[in-house]
């Protein structure tokens, strides 16, 4: 009799090999991080000693199931934010708490604690996208998970590097550690094809190449993504990967929810793997992926769960549950991606797509020994009927729970026992983790205290604070501005003409200041429309100070380009109340006496204002200066004959006809 | 100090009423089946002293979850056969199912364990339509929960009911029976309107007006159905209903997949409720219902799990987050229904969808006390952020899980306990459940064992066998047809021309015969195409017997007609072969010495052959009468000029050129 280290022994084998063999009363035996058999029970048991056994009557023996899309370290962020746009969730929370907080220390705590709940719910191998991935590697080894593991390149400064030279330079370092570990396969991961350049794609390849190890990327998950591509290229995402040679790596693309037939020929002759992520891509609103045809025409798809940041949590049932019933609906056919496939996807083919297929994903002699027992005879999956032979997949997929899996082993390791985890101290993260989640929490907190701080955490390189002294008066039809112009102490600078197109956000509390976004078209000689340009500024109510003649001194807090667009700022923002303006406006950069002012003729659109109004202004820095223009402004008023009267201190938006 | 019988204290309370109050701390306090207070955990402490005292310190109080639509006696078919298009699983598995074991017994059963799992999963009311419904009423309030339980009224025979009529009779006792029941609200539940007469609506319309209950149905749950009510009477469905009156009725409709945002309006302004069911509806690809729209039309929407047979559970959790997440890819809108919106569904808006608006659904003084604890301080939904209070709708909708409620309390009673259900004994259900599905596993194998066995199970009234005798001949250009029928002894009774388009099913063992789907199409004179008949008819390959002359003795073990499509009948006899055969065929009914006969000429289209062939054949019903018909065949051979070498043993389908 050989001796072997562990035999689960009892219960129904789901093999999920070529012949998807099913072993009532089987068992399993296990040596060296291996399987060494698989089949009856008793014959098992006829030719193996085991120094441990584990008893599975009653219960299934599957293949440890396969996360093929996560983010590990995000599962500290889940439920942070919720319900918002992709942007307003990215560039809003995500980025500027990544920005503050990843560090090391979180790699690893946020995949301990991912690694206890994917061990929880029969997950033994996932595959991961994020930064200090090194860290994401020490942590899943220490947890005893098989991970294939990718640090994350953008052509963007990032929490573990500034530019994706370094990123490249922190990938090799990190392959070169992990390659050839037991449960680690490091790769390369481009986060996507937008948040890179063709050169940093390229140089991905290069390494995924020289390595032999996966590269991993994010493609088309939305068709947002795809139109900007056809935009900027003129090719589909996987037509652009494939023109930088990128599919000659290893790829796994997760996502893929908007790629055409042609594309997924391209994957699939390629022997690319895909991800498909349900849940998030729902969750997101990106769309429904077209799981149907990828495998009709062949694809390895494995099933993701996203990060917990955007799911909300790593549960594989739930994922293989929501795949075979979406492709129903996606297919209008309710035979599509009967359970059977669905478990497939989540097991031998998710391996394949892994680049793992000879590693895992089946219970078969050879292959690692990855696999966990999991309970059926209880209340929400009961009774329970054998007529059909797929059934026993159908339980799995249709009313399986996470809860129901009662022992995970891994590499021959064993990871879960009657549901209590060996490798990680749970209760330890789970408290380091609610530190790092109270500290996140107090600094959103104070960010979203005032409207200036939520500016500032999204804010640009460019923003920046002014202070201007300016005037503004009601311009009559006698009024001619060329009285100014052709003064002997003006020099014109430049000449031009404007939309503009204000949104201001108003808040409960006006001494918030309010939030304008302006966009300022360019109108040309012949009534033309030029470019466009948006702002941001946040300009409190109260003026700093008057001088003499209504001229007031004022202050914006905070100026930028308005890099997202306005229904980005509204849901960021979320202001109480909004108001239009909009306005023709003729700008002329003078010189009065040697120093710039800016002199507007404006016509208010929206709301329609009968008169015309005139603004000099001119930017300031200390009060002293400030009073000299003053003075210079009040001059100039004089020049066009324009009397106290005329001057008028509302604001456009507080003016009615 | 006011007594009352218990407190829930300690804990958030999520109270889910129309401010959405979120009482950290605080406490519940229940007597005489009502919520008494609701409020801070100290305040409640100081002014009542209770009996018995829940600790529910670090987790969440929040109102009993509402299943707004479900069959639960079917929980005893749950995973019984899956992936199978709507008509295949209704027709071929769960009607035949259905006629042959549901009983008084079956269904008090299949309620007790579905009760159970609810409980479990931390819902505490439902509403329901099946059979014996005063069973499941029974079942129900003995298990301590809510119900909203709908008789079926079907225009066809049912389990409980030979006719219309008598279901109505039967609704009016279980009425009589059970109104004023503190958990129980009768209801009159038409199946749908395409299974019922408009008759058969307006008088379970009548009945529910009568006794002023919910009237509960199924509506436009798939676009089959619209375009059926469209085409039949010219009418969307919900136009329908309402032209019979029914909206008057306090009509609860389920699914309500397909309608348009003007059957929406008509719903909200005859105050119906309505139940949304994702999983079901992706699982059977009967689509995505427009939920946003729905809600922003102000209509009262809930949440159902539908029947187990088709979802596969009865889990409010996934209900809730599939519901959340479905909705912002249907809107194309990450911020549609949020996870707050998704537990109103679930709770106030679904008890007021149910007509229960006063009585359940959210935790205000008053109201019934439907109470349910969960964790969230658990592994998959760590770690926990506090600064949006909406993180907290998101932690129950989006990682929330079935498991981690702890406490179930309705109408005061205490359902579960710590995780321990008190009024149900599961396991004896669960056994009584196993024995019930090993039965219908042997009933369903047994049938499944013969393709006849599977005829027979999904047959119409109509189905028949015959005996045939029967010679086939090849007809030279030479052979005169008119010679037969010009001849003394022949009578002309009709003539018909057909052009016949054959599938034959082919199985594994051939012994068990070969299904063959004949649609005929009459062909006038002008060849101009007349109505169609579809017919199915089992024939085995053997004949019976041989007589002179190489007339055969052939019989047919089932002849029906084809109710259903070619497709239904490939998918549920799943063939292993299907072979065509197309062919344009004259037929004549004569009389040869004052017996009927029939001959047939035919050209056989698919596969091309270029003879024609003569068939001529009778009916018979004994073996005397067979051979005296065998020897007119035979006679009439002669007549022809036919001889030996002409005839055929061969089925075309086995003929080529």
């Amino acid at each position: 009799m050989e001796q072997v280290e562990l035999i689960l022994s009892g219960g129904q084998v789901v093999t999920m090999n070529e012949a998807f063999d099913l072993i009532p009363d089987g068992a399993v035996a296990i040596n060296g991080g291996k399987i060494v058999a698989v089949g009856g029970r008793a014959e098992i048991l006829e030719r193996y000693h085991a120094l441990k056994l584990i008893d599975c009557a009653g219960k299934l023996i599957l293949p440890g199931l396969i996360n093929a899309h996560t983010h590990v370290p995000m599962t500290l962020l889940r439920g942070m934010a919720d319900d918002l746009r992709l942007d307003v969730w990215l560039l809003g929370y995500v980025m500027p708490t990544e920005r503050t907080f990843v560090t090391p220390e979180f790699c690893e705590l946020g995949t301990t604690l991912a690694c206890a709940e994917m061990i929880r719910g029969g997950i033994t191998t996932f595959a991961d996208m994020y930064y200090f991935e090194e860290h994401v590697a020490k942590a899943a080894a220490a947890a005893g998970m098989r991970g294939v593991l990718g640090q994350s390149i953008l052509k963007y400064p990032t929490p573990d590097a500034e530019s994706y030279e370094e990123a490249l330079a922190r990938c090799r370092v990190f392959i070169e550690a992990w390659r050839g570990h037991p449960l680690i396969t490091p790769a390369v991961a481009p986060h996507a094809p937008y948040s890179n350049t063709d050169e940093s794609l390229r140089r991905c390849t290069d390494l995924a190449l020289e390595y032999d190890v996966p590269l991993l990327i994010h493609i088309a998950e939305t068709k947002f993504e795809v139109d900007n591509s056809l935009n900027d290229s003129g090719r589909t995402v996987v037509e652009h990967i494939d023109s930088v040679g990128m599919l000659e790596a290893k790829v796994l693309a997760a996502h893929c929810v908007h790629i055409t037939k042609t594309e997924m020929t391209t994957l699939g002759e390629q022997g690319a793997g895909l991800a498909h992520c349900p849940t998030s891509n729902l969750k997101l609103a990106s769309g429904i992926a077209p799981v149907t045809a990828m495998l009709k025409q062949g694809l390895h798809v494995g099933i993701g769960t996203d990060g917990a940041a955007s799911n909300n949590d790593l549960d594989m049932f739930e994922e293989m549950r929501l795949a075979a019933i979406l492709a129903k609906t996606e297919a209008n056919d309710p035979t599509a991606l009967p359970a059977r496939d669905a478990l497939l996807m989540a097991t031998r083919q998710g391996a394949a797509a892994l680049f793992l297929g000879d590693v895992t994903g089946s219970l078969e002699v050879g292959k690692r020994a990855d696999v966990i027992v999991m309970e059926t005879d209880v209340l929400h999956n009961s009774p329970m009927f054998h007529r059909d032979p797929n059934a026993i997949y159908s339980r799995i997929v249709y009313a399986g729970k996470a809860n129901d899996v009662t022992d995970v082993i891994c590499e021959g390791r064993i990871l879960m026992r009657e549901r209590v985890l060996l490798t990680i101290d749970t209760e330890s993260a789970l408290r380091e983790a609610q530190a790092i989640a109270a500290k996140v929490d107090a600094f959103l907190h104070a960010r979203e205290a005032s409207v200036l701080s939520k500016l500032l955490a999204i804010g640009g390189l460019r923003q920046s604070e002014s202070f201007e002294v300016q005037v503004k008066a009601r311009l009559s039809a006698e009024d001619d501005i060329q009285r100014l112009l052709r003064h002997p102490d003006v020099e014109v600078v430049q000449q031009v003409r404007y939309r503009q197109y204000d949104t201001y956000f108003l808040f409960a509390d006006s001494a918030e200041g309010r939030v304008r976004f302006r966009e300022d078209v360019r109108v040309g000689a012949e009534n033309e429309i030029g470019s466009a340009r948006a702002r941001l500024t946040l300009t409190t109510p109260e003026k700093e100070r008057e001088f003499h003649g209504a001229v007031l001194l004022s202050h914006s807090r905070f100026i930028a380009d308005a890099t997202n667009t306005l229904r980005f700022y509204r849901e960021y923002f979320r202001p109480t109340e909004e108001r239009e303006l909009a306005k023709d406006r003729s700008r002329w950069h003078i010189l009065y006496q040697g120093v710039l002012f800016y002199v507007n003729v404006d016509t208010i659109l929206t709301p329609a204002l009968s008169d015309k109004f005139i603004e000099i202004k001119s930017r300031t820095w200390s009060a002293r200066d400030a009073e000299q223009k003053a003075d210079r402004i009040h001059e100039m008023l004089g020049i066009l004959g324009i009397g106290a009267g005329d001057v008028v201190r509302d604001e456009y938006l507080e003016m009615r006809d």
